[in-house]
């Protein structure tokens, strides 16, 4: 029987697990507080829904059933690869009953048929804020996205975060202004700066057909970056003029003026970063670990005009963006960087003396339990030290034992042997040790 | 494009999927509280381990690659249809890192390529608690599965729930002393005695060769039930004996006498619940509304002796219950009975005035938010009253205005229409406004 793993497929011990519920649970609160509503999609797209123009150039996962007859339903169904895509679908299908602008987070498992590699998953977790517009969506939006990446991002246990942010109308009027007509390729290979390096760069950019001069331009601007609107003037720098620059610089600059209140450093106008994604139609961000930036963007996403319109007549606009909470568990994991405290949520064992204290053991669990102390009772009547073992060998802190005859219960701390006398009404344990906590390390 | 809904994947609206976290949090904390740690496992497992014997009658969606090559890998994966066979799996690959007894909790979607009914899904929420031992089991962890079950259910909002139990032993005790050798096709037909009635089971059970005399045994036994150990005297008194028999009763004995604390009604011993899986092997559950008995089995489980020793030599005797919540949440929104307070997290809309006044709205929503109160700004300057209709729209309670030179912020509730004077850092909504909350109607 094949109980192994299955390469692609990360799956966590419960202590992992317990670190993991953590950080959605951290992303999850911050989304709300800034009024984020819940979806969650099916897991099951139709293929043609997933497989339309621009969506996606990853592998998907297509489902049949077992013993299904020839000509039965459920083809042409796959797993979904991203929360984007499903989103879209989701808005079109029920647009009559959405208030706009809809604010939606997503936290769901996605699945990739790809060659499993390091940092890659064939199934792993999403987290996606988006705001949907009808006809319209504010610029506040894109500035908003800023400032709610940099609290997820600050609440999240994995140091501090740089949120770099361009937008395609600046590269694109660019690009126009120096002549270049198909703007995708020339973005996509801007793109890769960071990968390849500008020499290669400037190869693959000749190939599209750019002349030297205009590289140079092209390149000279992906060197562009900073925190504020200096970004602006040296951008005007450049000497090339194009309406749809003069629209990006102004969204750019309204971006950056919008999110001047946050701490130095935790924004950064940087030229470029492009995303590889053709939706992309305005501001684009990426988020970087300052301590692993070889980690890659553990955040990203953008602002596109169409993506929604699934199907339908009526623009809807949107802008979004996506934390990749598996990548940085994983690589959390395989450092040891982040373990939980215990690797069960019970902070209290209540010890069996014999089978007569059953009873009594239920009464003073229940007790504890009314007032948000998980705990469990020991299952057998065995020696203490077992049963101390037992706790100590799942990091359980206390163990409780049932007073005899008219004594009172007693209650030990196994880490520091401590024992004191206590009611299963009123004792409390440690801020600290009421739940398992993340510790860094 | 194919945007409509898929039959058999069930898909909430924003304020549906808010009820539906409402009841996954509520499974979650009182999971924890009895101690049982969390798990998730992948959605894909093996087909052998899919479909191994006993496993399932369930049809299995099948995975392959929209673009694979021939002869690539990847063949034979299957979506899991339950959380029991990922589960011991999960416990033969991990056993050397699992603290025994294993208590964990596992609330994931589940797969079935079954014809879509009433209250059948295809893609669903399965909320699964078990005990793992090595070699042995105590009892205690029957009894304790239906006191979380007491606890969980009773915290949900769908009403009381009565928990019915038996003992497989006990009824294979009974058929034993009664000759018949093949037990599993007799207690598939007792399971039947709600749905097709004692006359169609009276006469299967002729078909399976019982005698009549045995018949009337088997239907009297499948008749009693109580609340206490009268239970064990009643089935005593059918006159039958057999050692399979007096250990059933010793252990339903126990679980009867361990919950004599539960509240009366709460419980009951019901000899026609058999449950139709045949990896049972001691106590079984199921648990049905006192107010909605058709809607069947809402929470159901029983005791196993092998089921995890998958490929393994040693015993991994287990007990667990999983909670059907998505049959809940379909039959709740089908009548309209769970409903949220509000579609939206925000509880606050900080109105914008005009452009100048940006960052100082967006001051008060951080100052909120720094205390836990989730809020959104208006995305543009606009008349109040079409901001307040925003808020209307999504049931945010609050309109925050920001004063100006000088003159203080208020804060009007938009359904009163009363309005204060206010500072974001101190002002406090009403605790039941804070969070959507979940009504039952």
């Amino acid at each position: 029987m094949k109980t192994g793993p299955l390469s692609g497929f990360p799956e966590w011990l419960p202590e992992q697990r317990i670190v993991e519920q953590a950080l959605l649970d951290t992303l999850r609160r911050q989304f709300e507080l800034f009024g984020f509503a819940p979806i969650e999609t099916r897991a099951v797209e139709p293929l043609e829904v997933l497989t339309q123009k621009g969506a996606t150039d990853k592998e998907i996962y297509v489902l049949s059933r077992l013993h299904a007859d020839e000509g039965e339903g459920d083809k042409g169904l796959g797993l979904h690869f991203d929360l984007t895509v499903p989103f879209a679908r989701y808005v079109a299908q029920h647009r009559g009953k959405l208030a706009f602008p809809f604010k939606r987070y997503q936290i769901q498992k996605v699945w990739r048929g790809e060659r499993p590699q390091k940092g890659r998953y064939r199934e792993f977790y999403q987290a996606d804020i988006d705001v949907i517009g009808q006809e319209t969506l504010s610029i506040q939006h894109d500035a908003d996205m800023v400032r709610v990446l940099h609290s997820v991002m600050g609440a999240l246990p994995v140091g501090a975060v740089t949120i770099h942010i361009n937008n395609r109308k600046v590269l694109e009027g660019i690009y126009r202004a120096l002549g270049v007509e198909d703007v995708v390729p020339v973005l996509r290979t801007v793109d890769k700066l960071d990968k390849i390096g500008p020499e290669k760069v400037r190869e693959e950019l000749a190939e599209l057909g750019l002349a030297p001069g205009a590289i140079d331009t092209v390149l000279a601007a992906g060197e562009i970056r900073g925190a504020d609107e200096g970004v602006v003037e040296a951008i005007r720098a450049l000497g090339v003029s194009h309406p749809i620059l003069d629209e990006g610089l102004d969204e750019l600059g309204f971006v950056l003026r919008a999110c001047a209140d946050l701490p130095a450093g935790s924004v950064v106008a940087d030229l470029h970063i492009a995303r590889g994604l053709d939706y992309y139609t305005g501001t684009v961000y990426e988020g970087l670990l300052d301590d692993e930036p070889g980690l890659g963007a553990v955040c990203s996403g953008g602002r596109y005009d169409n993506l929604a319109a699934m199907g339908g007549k009526a623009k809807l606009p949107g802008v979004g963006v996506s934390i990749g909470i598996s990548r940085l568990l994983g690589q959390a994991f395989a450092q040891d960087s982040l373990v939980a405290s215990r690797q069960t949520p019970t902070c209290v064992l209540v010890a069996l003396d014999n089978d007569e204290r059953r009873a009594a053991a239920q009464v003073a669990a229940s007790a504890l339990r009314a007032r948000g102390i998980a705990c469990e009772v020991f299952d057998r009547p065995q020696k203490y030290g077992k049963q101390i073992k037992y706790a100590d060998s799942k990091g359980i802190p206390f163990v409780w034992f049932c007073g005899d005859a008219g004594a009172a219960d007693t209650v030990k701390d196994i880490r520091s042997g401590e024992q004191v006398e206590a009611t299963a009404d009123t004792w409390q344990p440690p801020a600290e040790d009421l739940h398992p906590r993340v510790l860094r390390r």
